[in-house]
């Protein structure tokens, strides 16, 4: 692979660029919107050019990632579809899947065997190209959603991509992964957020009497709004399924106080703390 | 006041003793069951003395101060019953109030007139006088539930020495605390409990795509299942209470997305956010 394109160089697209100039010899042009984030990028060392014209953007590149907000994927699609050609290898890190390939099914009219959907499960509570680190994915889970029809040769080198930034890669179909983000990440913040919603809503004061703990906890009450706004929507049959069997759960400890049965919610309790402290060891 | 006794020499016990040794001229005898920890927290310099018989231990103080769990107050106020006198103030550290003070009057008959049920809202995850902090109080806040027969003259110094330890002291009724902890604490950490006990049993590995934002959120989950059993038990009507408006803020998320309101999510997310940046500031 001799040169990439990344089509919205942020916090995920130029952490993806800074680990590749650290550890391998390939061109990144930057494509965007706004002229200064790409001379950021390219002072940061992300990226060796940039261009505003996707044509220029695309020209000679083995493959295109995008990393820009997932509701946007429609109108990228539809620009890049005239500049690439069946060698080039499209993949994107959006966090829904599901949606990805049914936009992508819909502007090329199949999904492309060299489309390599792929989800990085890293982040920062910041954005944008500044706080971009090469080293991001190290050691961090890179799920990959190929559909039936990929093509291997795609398959493999996005998976090498990944890999060489540090990343472990699993494969898997899109709607495993997003029931299981739904679960693991999309269920908690709307716990999060409802938990906000729900005690400023019983009085403004009432987080006044807040302590430490409430700190961690509400920490990704703190997300944007707008991209979590469109993950609701992205992946909102299986988001509500959990929030539905979430709440069976909560009955649950409801049902087991008014019951007053004491052993069975210390039980529950204990299993939530070990599962919760060996998962952590693992981290 | 010469003579304080503390009951319970662990993280609250031992941290508010340092405090006023670093503090106040005030000698601290530590009472408990196991005399390796009395002797571990004399050793850390939080009580002068110690003793594992009561009268010993309540000989000429000021005040007896609780610092064990919730469920063992009955007891505990059973044993100093005999030998305290009604000029003794009596004050504890539980979290939760309105049983403390119910379980006072079946004791004691009546609630004493010299008795101060306060609740620092401090912690660590650690526990025992190994984690003890004199500067723990430091700027936090610290709750006062009297009864409507306090003697002043008690409030007035039990505030005087959280106020010592640098703690903020607000007063209200049990009620009232009972309530806003609730919501601030107990909800929240119901929440974490639940959400192990839902994605453990989704199949065990779940919790192998969780990220970064994960381990904030569910921290709180590690916490000691007996401590959470005893306040679900000694606040389940607030508990309850709270369990069941918070799955009505789930319920209007369900809502929205089944409605595709996707402006009034983004507002909801929005004022989530905002919130806890507002609380965050202050902190």
């Amino acid at each position: 692979m001799n040169k990439i394109c990344i089509i919205g160089v942020g916090l995920i697209g130029g952490s993806f660029a800074l680990g590749l100039k650290n550890t391998q010899k390939i061109k990144i042009v930057g494509f965007g919107r706004h002229e200064a984030h790409l001379q950021e990028a390219q002072k940061l060392g992300a990226i060796d050019t940039y261009s505003l014209d996707i044509v220029t953007a695309l020209s000679g590149v083995d493959l295109v990632l995008i990393a820009t907000p997932v509701n946007s994927f429609k109108n990228i699609f539809e620009m890049i579809k005239p500049h690439i050609n069946e060698q080039t290898i499209i993949s994107d890190v959006g966090s829904t899947k599901g949606s990805v390939i049914a936009t992508a099914k819909e502007v090329f009219g199949a999904m492309p065997e060299n489309f390599v959907p792929a989800h990085p499960i890293a982040g920062k509570e910041q954005s944008g190209v500044d706080a971009a680190d090469g080293a991001l994915f190290n050691n961090k889970l890179v799920i990959l959603t190929p559909t039936e029809n990929a093509n291997t040769r795609s398959v493999t080198q996005v998976r090498a991509l990944w890999e060489a930034l540090g990343a472990k890669v699993e494969i898997m179909d899109d709607k495993t992964h997003d029931d299981l983000l739904a679960m693991t990440s999309h269920l908690p913040h709307m716990l999060a957020f409802s938990l906000m919603d729900y005690l400023t809503g019983n009085g403004k004061n009432v987080l006044d009497y807040a302590a430490g703990g409430f700190k961690d906890f509400s920490r990704i009450a703190s997300s944007d709004a707008s991209m979590w706004r469109d993950i609701c929507f992205n992946n909102s049959s299986d988001i509500i399924k959990h929030i539905k069997g979430f709440q069976g759960s909560l009955d649950k400890i409801v049902d087991f106080i008014e019951e007053g049965k004491t052993q069975e919610i210390e039980q529950l309790f204990i299993d939530a703390k070990m599962a919760r402290d060996n998962w952590l060891k693992d981290k």
